[in-house]
Parts: structure tokens; C-alpha cells; sequence
């Protein structure tokens, strides 16, 4: 940030009083910017035992599968904003059942949120995102051509739990420093 | 917004191409602004079986007692943004067990996290942001004196679970429309 989006003014990246971080500061209008991490919210959407997976028609990452997920939107709730990227990007509808991963990126200022899903029937299809939709059987998951590491970290939990069908609440870090990311 | 952070010019609000939203777009330089919801992280700092709350000194709920919690800074992970917190209101250093409840607040654009944490040893104090902070039998919670819905609600579902001793994981979605959060 150069500029004061309040009245345009040139912005001094200094610590505001009685902060304890450099933030972009108006000195013309005194309007401070808040920089925040953003969620990333997503589904793991299943349908009759099989995997829905996106190829991704964009950058980043084009050409590699991943769960549908995007970044959350003001004026809704986090499985909202999970099932409207879940049908953006497969075209599906699906419900959650529950928060299943949430998995924090420090170096990119994102946390990646995921949902346990089911469709509700074979809807998906193709989208301007995706250039291919398709079930997986769990043990033909394409894990050398996952798009992200939240995603290959999310199947990872999930197999494991459906072992046992007992889902659970996880939590991890990614400290990797990729450009695809 | 009003003018454009990279350029300084006027900015239009408008649907760009290939997205549904309404978004402030720079006529001159064409960067997009995305305003995204925010991450309020925070604990449920528990001592020898007692609550930690904190009396806010700061509007807005001056006054009122809540659970240490505040938005999540850039670089850091969730846990990490619950600890320091927790040590910026109450002087104290948690260590998080679980994050326990996710609370999305749609019409503020606001997401709340709180984590399990123990306190280490009784080292909290009054600070800047709190003009008072104290250990709470769970029995004497001041429920008509909480800061936020969040909060409440929050604690609702310790309460419940402290019941079994089986710490679960919580969403839920505040509907409401107060001026005070
Ligand atoms: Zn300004
Ligand atoms: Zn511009």
C-alpha cells in the first residue's frame, strides 16, 4: 500500500501509537491500514464413497487437482463461503458435515479451511476454474499432482480418520516456502 | 475505499470481469481491492480449574469481561495469534491444548477462534487494553457481564463439555445485529 485509500494521500509506513507494528499511516487524514491474513475455505466433497477433485484451469498451479476451496467472502459464514466455492469451481451442491482441517500458512498470510461435504447428487461438471471434474475411488487419489500442500496435508488427515470412520478437528502448519503457493 | 492504495487515484465500484461481486476498481493502474472477512483468534486460559477473563479498558463493551482474543496479525499461525493475545491483554504466557470454537459473525465480517490454553503459573495483571483480569470459578462466571456473543457462547459450550471432560469442536453462527460487536 502507497496510498491513503480513505483520501488518497501518500501513506508512512510507520508504528502507530500505542501499536507495536509497522502499519501504512495517513498523515493526512490519520486513517491507519490493517493488514490481515485471509481464509481460504474449501470442501472435501464426497460422493458414494468417491473423491470430487478440480483440475485447475488457472494459474496458480495449472493443470493440477485440488479440492474446491477459494477465498471466503464478507457476509458469509465459513461453510458458505465453502459451498459457494464447492459449486463455482465443480458446479456441485453439496452440505457440510463438518470442519475438518485448518491448516495455517504464516509466509502467505492464509489459513486453508476445509469441510467435510457431501454432494447431494452427480452434478458437477466443468467450470471456467476447472477444466476437468471427476470422482476418485480414495485409493486413486493423484497425490504427485495434488495443486497445493494444504490439499495433499488435508487428504492425508482424511484417509487416515476414514480408516476408522472416526473424523476428527485437525490442526496443522505449513512452513514451506513455495512459489506455488 | 475511495481511492486506489497502489496509485492514489479514484477508485470505480464495480463487477470486474469475470467475478460476481462489487469490488473498488482503479481506472488508472486496474488493481482490484478485495475486502475480505477477518480472524478474530483468542483463548479460553484455564488455572488450577479456574477461567481467566479479562475486564475490557478499551471500547468498544468497556467495562465488560471476555475471553482474551483480538485479530490475527499477518506471519503468524492461529495458535500463535491466540497466545499473543492472550499475553498482550492479561500478561500472561498459555500454551493451547485445542482450538475449540469457530464463530462466524456475517454481517461484521468476522470469523472468532478460541483455543483450550492452560496457564503456565498465575502471572497475569492488569494492562493497556484490560483495567482488570482475574480467575473465575466456573460457577461464578459473570454471564450478565460478558463483553460479546461470541464470548458467551464460547463459554456455553466449555461449560457443557467441562461436564464430560470430552473437549469437542464448535461452530456456530451469530446472527445477530448489535452495534456493540
Ligand atoms: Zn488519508
Ligand atoms: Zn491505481
Amino acid at each position: 500500500m502507497r496510498f491513503c485509500p480513505q483520501c488518497g494521500h501518500a501513506v508512512n509506513m510507520i508504528i502507530p501509537e500505542n501499536d507495536n507494528r509497522v502499519r501504512a499511516v495517513c498523515p493526512n487524514c490519520e486513517h491507519i491500514d490493517y493488514d490481515n491474513p485471509r481464509l481460504i475455505t474449501g470442501t472435501i466433497p464426497m460422493y458414494q464413497g468417491k473423491l470430487l477433485l478440480c483440475r485447475r484451469n488457472i494459474e496458480p498451479r495449472f493443470g493440477y487437482w485440488t479440492l474446491p476451496a477459494g477465498f471466503m467472502e464478507n457476509q458469509e459464514t465459513t461453510s458458505e463461503g465453502a459451498l459457494r466455492e464447492t459449486l463455482e469451481e465443480s458446479g456441485s451442491h453439496a452440505i457440510c458435515r463438518q470442519a475438518f482441517s485448518m491448516i495455517s500458512i504464516p509466509h502467505i498470510n492464509q489459513i486453508h479451511l476445509f469441510y467435510l461435504a457431501d454432494l447431494q447428487k452427480d452434478d458437477f461438471h466443468a467450470t471456467s476454474e476447472s477444466s476437468e471434474v471427476a470422482l476418485f475411488e480414495l485409493s486413486d487419489i493423484p497425490w504427485d499432482e495434488l495443486a497445493f500442500s494444504s490439499v495433499t496435508k488435508t487428504l492425508e488427515f482424511f484417509i487416515e480418520d476414514h480408516k476408522t470412520g472416526n473424523y476428527g478437528f485437525h490442526e496443522d502448519t505449513l512452513i514451506i516456502d513455495s512459489v506455488s503457493e
